[in-house]
């Protein structure tokens, strides 16, 4: 519990700090975002505001998690390095997205096919990792199984070991493209996806929490049926909350009226962190409530794009969701903070089933 | 957890679904809001939206707490009844004063002895209630002990019984003025006091469900030197998420521009439920980090006051303080989700800082 709430606490001061330094710099060398041509007319207004804000969420949360293991002296478990790893990777990726956009001023940044390369590479690498180095009791970051709760009875492996690795890799990075698209697609209003990432990554540090102290190894003996077989949840809670604590910090000033954008560098890195959250914490379906709000926004440009290729008729205004709402004449903050609320409940949800499943079995 | 669950969820959807109808009965009876004279200008614009949201608060936090009881079949503690009785009264108080403002058109309201005398007459009641009706082991709902995370040895009823009485009294009735007035000036920019109040409820449920966990008859005997002597906590975190969820409703129609203020319903209740949860879980000093927006707010205020009456200057160009940041020019969403991230930090800090306590005589 200490670990966490320097991990929480640090992350948040650190963010709150640097991302003045942040703007400033990236101000004087006029690093500015360049509006996509495709997006709301009013938000031309936006051009010039400096992006590549994840920089600030991303090492905040790095220094913050390191510090955490300092004061607690305890070292960090493996999964905890799969985590930073995947959060990094994509984030990394994202930063040379970010970059390539506003170095050549044109909007849409690093190629597709290399974008996909970079994001596959880690993905892929991930999952070998993350199936190897068991700890003491056998258990490996991530697993062969697809969970929604916790690992199914559905398991990949029966299918032989060849067609497991590949379904495995295709699976896990799926899960990978699919967040890193959805928490991307939501940064589009001023701290609309900061805000939701909050509760999102609130709720991981929730569930983590409650994987250790009901982990199997230690659980209470009346409860043994309703342990979880996870490997280093506490690791996995601390990271989610320094996340937290990082983007609580960055909202000051990504805000209305945004100071700072967080970029594909900031929206890749969590959406990363996130899957890699639902994987490692086996939670892979119980992650589409949880970020409920990402998977409706992906949802609404996928429903668009598919009726109008099938119909030439538009479902929504424009998507993603939120422009929908904005052409509809709704205040931009209204939209955000409605959202917010949005995410809120799907993140109460998420651990109310989360908890509930545990409730059934413990009984 | 059930009974939690059911409260936040329940309280949410009703003030969600509630809220709009109160609106549109409130519009066509012309209820709106009267702007305060001395205000800034800018606010003028707010004039005709309806008032008295607070209605929707309290009868869905009401609503939803009586649905947890039914669902869990465990019926509430005394403490349950004092906590609502204090929170219902503080709200009927600031029906009549919105009531007035708006029949009469004045932006006075309530004649300030009438409103004093009814706050002292609920406030007494409510402290000798809670002084009487121990439970099974003789804990009393609040106590002669001033608190800050858990009863001190400081104790007043070592003065003789009747000083001891009149200074509960007194002290107790601070505390609910104080309290009202803190949510009451902080409900001045579209869903300030809402938010906050997110925050603020928020934490009283985590630290009474601590309460309720580490509570002497039933705390482990290991860390038995920590357990805490409050009467009823599982009832205050109950009411607590229900007044959450309630918020977190309301907020979806208070958030700017708001379509509906919680007017003096809302904030007295809320103040008078934030209390009521501070002396029933003594937690009294604690309350002033939990709740710290609010003194902060309440502390802008009295410093102008104070200071510009000594030296005729003024500290803040307009108190209490958000009207400080309207008139320097900060766009009003930025001021309110900033100090909702403050509000967020107090309630963490505060958090945290009661855990610790209880780690440190655990240990």
């Amino acid at each position: 519990m200490v670990a966490i709430g320097v991990a929480l606490s640090s992350a948040l001061i650190l963010s709150l700090f640097f991302t003045p330094v942040l703007i400033h710099v990236l101000t004087k060398r006029n690093f500015g975002q360049f509006i996509r041509q495709d997006g709301p007319t009013g938000h031309y207004t936006k051009r010039g505001t400096p992006t590549m804000g994840g920089i600030v969420i991303i090492g905040a949360t790095t220094v913050a998690w390191i510090l955490a293991h300092l004061v607690s002296g305890r070292m960090p478990g493996f999964s905890a390095f799969l985590l930073m790893f995947l959060f990094i990777g994509a984030g990394l990726i994202g930063f040379i997205d970010d970059y390539i956009k506003i170095s050549k001023q044109r909007s849409l940044g690093l190629h597709p096919s290399a974008k996909i390369i970079g994001q596959l590479s880690i993905g892929t690498i991930f999952t070998l990792l993350a199936l190897h180095h068991p700890n003491a009791d056998g258990i490996t970051a991530a697993s062969f199984h697809i969970s929604v709760v916790r690992d199914t009875v559905i398991t990949l492996d029966s299918w032989g070991l060849i067609i497991g690795f590949i379904l495995i890799i295709a699976w896990l990075n799926f899960l990978v493209a699919a967040w890193s698209n959805g928490v991307n697609l939501t940064d589009g209003l001023d701290g609309l996806a900061t805000g939701a990432s909050l509760f999102s990554f609130g709720a991981y540090t929730a569930v983590s929490l409650w994987q250790w102290y009901q982990n199997c190894p230690t659980a209470d003996d009346s409860v043994l049926q309703a342990c979880y077989e996870v490997r280093d949840p506490r690791d996995l809670a601390i990271i989610s909350a320094a996340i937290v604590g990082a983007c609580f910090g960055f909202l000051w000033w990504n805000t209305s009226p945004a100071q700072i954008f967080m970029g594909d560098t900031g929206s890749l890195a969590l959406g990363g962190a996130f899957a890699g959250l639902s994987i490692l914490s086996r939670t892979e379906f119980l992650a589409v409530i949880i970020g409920g709000l990402f998977v409706v926004i992906v949802m609404s440009d996928v429903i668009q794009i598919g009726v109008f290729k099938l119909t030439r008729k538009r479902v929504f205004r424009m998507a993603p969701l939120h422009h929908h709402f904005e052409l509809k004449g709704w205040p931009e903050v209204t939209i955000v903070v409605r959202f917010w609320i949005i995410a809120g409940l799907f993140a109460v949800l998420g651990i109310a089933l989360f908890y509930a499943e545990w409730v059934v079995r413990a009984l």
